[in-house]
């Protein structure tokens, strides 16, 4: 037991499978942990923000280790730990979070105040989120496992739903929280800028919660396939019709209720601009505010960043972006950014998963892959397969 | 078309078809009304409400025309309304609403100061609401039309769903008002007090709005069977074991998330004590606080009153109930009271009709029945039919 | 510093200072709380509901330590508290909670899941709620330190304000929670049942959240005389004038947008009928559904008991109230129940208090006194002083 | 009565006093408005907006009234109009509203969908605003009346507050609404940028809504000084030391709970690049991202344009904007957006103002000036004078 392997960062493009240091209850900064656990890993998935650090456009350090989709089985707890025991199922939200601070009272475990030295916010295996070893591996530590941990009611119920249960510790409530802050209930229009996994588990999240007319936009045709098969409509952001006239040839009316960005920074022209290797980082967000109808709002949840060393004009590596405001301010929009603090959503979203509310493993088009196949998973997501890689790095999963 | 004929309320147990007058733009102060408009009648409902006239527990007057959930066609607008126009398919909320006082400013028509000389909130056909004429007929007037109205999008699409858009006057936002304010949400359990329309209504909301799992608990067995057939869970309250043992066999705990008083104050015994010809008017609310989990809320759009001549203990004839208040507040339960605000919910309801996120007219058990068999209908209603019966004026469905 | 004296329970109207047990970090099933601290007391108040158990209303047992509004210094940290430390002036919740179930992860510690094997809901000194031992002493245990405690920024700053700060603990929160819930707001016309502390906690809150009127109503006359003395209206409950008529002359409408009630189960009869030896518990509730407009909220703070044996019915000894549930209907109220989650509040008011945006110890009208003379303050509270005692058990306080 | 003079737009820099046409109920699109009525003005402010116009930043045509803070007495009322009397002393919100579509029903005033045929949103006397005459004038027409104007309840103690409740029309509701979208609560830390009359209504709004510390930071001497004289605390963008340490030096902290912008487009540089002339339309929104605290909100009142021709670079002329966006999203921060929605908050707002909980006058340091001197204050004005110029048209003020 006191061997582990892990998916290691090694430089631009490349990740490798290796053995890595069993995890110990202990933190970045070294100290003990009594209120951490350790987890035998059932599931770890592999993440469109992992794809931001492989791709070089980060300064994540050679030698990390992957991974922040977490889901075990508890093989030894802290001292301080009381209400979970070794035995348990857990889901892990990809938010490291102490359940102490101010902004955690406040549930904004996205923002932790003492997870992380340089500034708000913990992550297992990113750069620049605290340190914490990553969990695309055998085993991993889970800190303030008490708060963070979620359990599932009955185990051989969750095992047999580990495809659907995994998507809960971090896409399926990113889909979710930018559905609800953009405002989707009962009966709305949605549309869902980006068809990767996020995407589409927001698309999801938008039937759960009602939405009358559910619209994902993308340009990658085997994804917008898959977004009809879940019953979506779709834009095609390559064709040379804007994403607003699209969205009037489905609802008789260019705008919708709520608008919702899956993409983020790495976004890609619309329409004769349109070229997946060239980006145009500010196209998303000015896109949204153009479709959203007057008084709307638009759920941020895909990634911006303070810096982006990678972009291809000087504003864009500051992290500076050319955004038409004025229009949105102009309809009296909203905006709500940030990454998802999971523990919001994820107990009910695991009620509605086993209840069969919701079958999220098929909308993001869930595949199992073993550990040692993750670089191949890698490769296979940053080509745009229509897939969610799932790892099953001790062969639970049947 | 200046002929007309209504459902006539003639004393304990009596409704009668009678011609009656043809609507004119006056108020019942016979005010002229240029903000109202003429309908011509597609649809209007018998409601559960209609039945307390009936049953001769309040001081409706004989002679008193009934209906107050009317869908309908514009064939005369007042000189003052401008957004509603000759020939739109509309939805008549029940609550007649000014549109211009402080209350229906703050989104709550239900209490419209405006409407009824005696106190805030008007209905249609409604003893003590403001003595607006009722709608179960071929022709009513409604005023403050470009306010009340909501109007389909596609009238001949609307025409193939008028057995579910019927439902949009009243018992499908109200089920749905009284499980949001009950705080339903995707992975709910919740707990739904009566199997008539409106218990199934709120089913139907319930299940749209994402919850995990939802027990209808009434003692009728056709209903129960309804329910079940709509993908509920039920709980049958003749049974000897209590509400609580049946919700622990059904979720594992003998609570849930949120719970939804569809009942009123013509709530009958449990168990051993059951019995639906003698009524038990705080049973609901006490099975309530038993069952919703502490910090949880309580839904309340069954009906309670002021005064009840008809109630069989002194306390209830003057509306006083005996209520275990100290349990909801050892739980730090909240309630919910009051009539529905239609205009809040029946747009975005509308809109998950049309693109088929709800089967209404299956959840309630629709019947469609020619306006002369209205006084069989109230009868059939009135024996606990497992139905909604819907009354066609011009046999315009079909 | 191995001593400890307390506040002792030792029957019905009886209260003595004794020598106590020295807090250990041991919780009430003697188990080890690392996550604990101790504290050494700087000021420990004598609430109202110490009373509902001195008067022999309750089943509390001969012998337990009293005390549940704690403000002191962090003297001794078990070895799982991260981020309080010795030397730390802190506030701590009436509320136990252990801030990692789900009830305290949604924000409502007032009924934490895991610090009372009986219900929801932890306390320290009261009967029924867990066993915490309370804080009417020289020194006390807080479990779950870095969760329940509140960090005074600067100690010196806070020492000079302790007569305020010390109401952090509960009737603050208590009363603000109170507002809230009854949605007072800027420019709100109020009404709070009751001129004890909690109620002249509730006005400071109201006046803290910009309520235009903030009305007070109660039936001892010095209290009245303080309550205006802080900005406030008055009702007197005692004279003939109905609470209505006289809200009516105050604001020229018998009805206020937000109601508060700070009496709870333990009221007594209005105007001919004022008579505090004589118990009416649902008269405030039923008086609130009256001078409440419709559409408005009912803030329910005022203690409910799910047993009150020493009542004067047979119903209210099982907790049932004779309740006239169908005003409050018809007027579409909404009622909060429950213990205050004071973690909820504590911070932004601190934030208040410090920066002299409330003067809340004024408003209660504080007089320290040192332990020894616990007793004569439960006496002369007990009694109707319009005071707010708080002990001064170390003679910290100037 | 048949005469009328108004404050009329020449052309850049210049306005003037003209006669113009007494008003008639017709709309702009020369539709009767039996719904609406004419006033005779008792106050009518010159407002910050309107020097937007005039300094020739936008299309406004020449010949347009300006003018859309209005107060005045009811003169003519249209057939329609119910609950609005002759006599009726009222306060105009700006944003003309129908109150019968969808965004008005959802307290959307501000995005009317009726009342301009270009875009949501329609106001007085403004460019690209429906037409709606202004109100720097003798006389004007309101339209809806019954839905718009909100009736001061004693007409002789309104006359006596109108430089107070003259703000009711725009200043006062548009700075609350900044605070409350921010999140300002009992306790918080604020941050206001702009110290003209809207970021003056911010700051006694804070303070209103029970804000700890309100810190306003500007430019200019003469507005900082009376920021400070009405209890707030300042900051100083023409000094070196950057706005993140300057709030660091009042709070102990670089950050605030909450941001308000009232400054909008037409910003300028700060520190050594501070110059009143030379615009630098994104820096109090990439400041606002840079000292709000991770979680919290921003309220942006601040006026920003779909298009600016008078920019000094490119992308600003179209309305583009260079925002560090990517440091919002990090900490996840929510940005509020629009012109206000009077109706919600005007009648509170108005309440606090009666009852003296507000001194709206003294904050924003009003003015009273005769109409035929409008066009030295909006010079005064133009030039920073730390005044709020309110025209008397009829000498009715004292």
């Amino acid at each position: 037991m006191s061997s582990n392997r892990g998916v290691v960062y090694m430089g631009t493009g490349k990740v490798e499978v290796q053995t890595i240091d069993f995890p110990k209850l202990v933190d970045p900064r070294g100290n003990k942990c009594n209120h951490g656990v350790i987890l035998k890993i059932v599931s770890t998935n592999i993440c469109g923000s992992d794809q931001h650090m492989v791709r070089g456009r980060t300064t994540a350090p050679i030698g990390m280790v992957l991974g922040h989709e977490i889901t075990g089985e508890v093989i030894e707890c802290g001292s301080d730990v009381q209400f979970i025991q070794q035995g348990d199922l857990v889901s892990v939200p990809f938010n490291v979070a102490c359940g102490r601070c101010r902004n955690c009272e406040e549930r904004h475990t996205d923002v932790c105040l003492n997870v992380n030295p340089d500034h708000p916010g913990g992550a297992y295996g990113y750069v620049d989120m605290g340190g914490w070893i990553g969990g695309q591996a055998e085993y991993v530590m889970v800190p303030y496992a008490d708060f963070n941990l979620l359990k599932f009611p009955n185990k051989a119920q969750a095992m047999e739903k580990i495809p659907d249960l995994t998507c809960l510790t971090d896409i399926l409530p990113t889909g979710y929280h930018g559905c609800v802050t953009a405002g989707v209930t009962s009966g709305s229009t949605v549309y869902i800028a980006g068809a990767g996994p996020v995407g589409l588990a927001a698309a999801a999240s938008a039937q759960l919660l009602g939405a009358a007319v559910v619209i994902v936009g993308a340009g990658n045709p085997a994804r917008l396939a898959h977004a009809r098969s879940i019953g979506c409509e779709t834009v095609d952001i390559s064709k040379d019709a804007s994403i607003a006239e699209q969205i009037e040839q489905i609802l008789g009316v260019p705008e919708v209720d709520c608008a919702v960005d899956c993409v983020g920074f790495e976004a890609h022209g619309h329409g004769k601009n349109y070229d997946p290797k060239k980006g145009v980082p500010a196209i998303v967000l000015n896109t949204m505010m153009e479709v959203t109808r007057a008084g709307g709002a638009v759920g941020i949840p895909g990634l911006y960043v303070t810096e982006d060393p990678g972009a291809e004009d000087e504003a864009a590596k500051l992290g500076y972006l050319t955004m038409r405001f004025g229009l949105g301010w102009a309809k009296s929009l909203s905006f709500y950014t940030g990454q998802t603090p999971v523990k919001k959503y994820n107990r009910g979203l695991m009620m509605a998963i086993l209840n069969d509310k919701i079958q999220i493993a098929k909308a993001v088009n869930v595949q199992v892959i073993p550990l040692e196949e993750a670089p191949q998973g890698y490769q296979a997501f940053d080509k745009g397969a229509a897939k969610k890689f799932v790892i099953d790095p001790h062969g639970s999963l049947k």
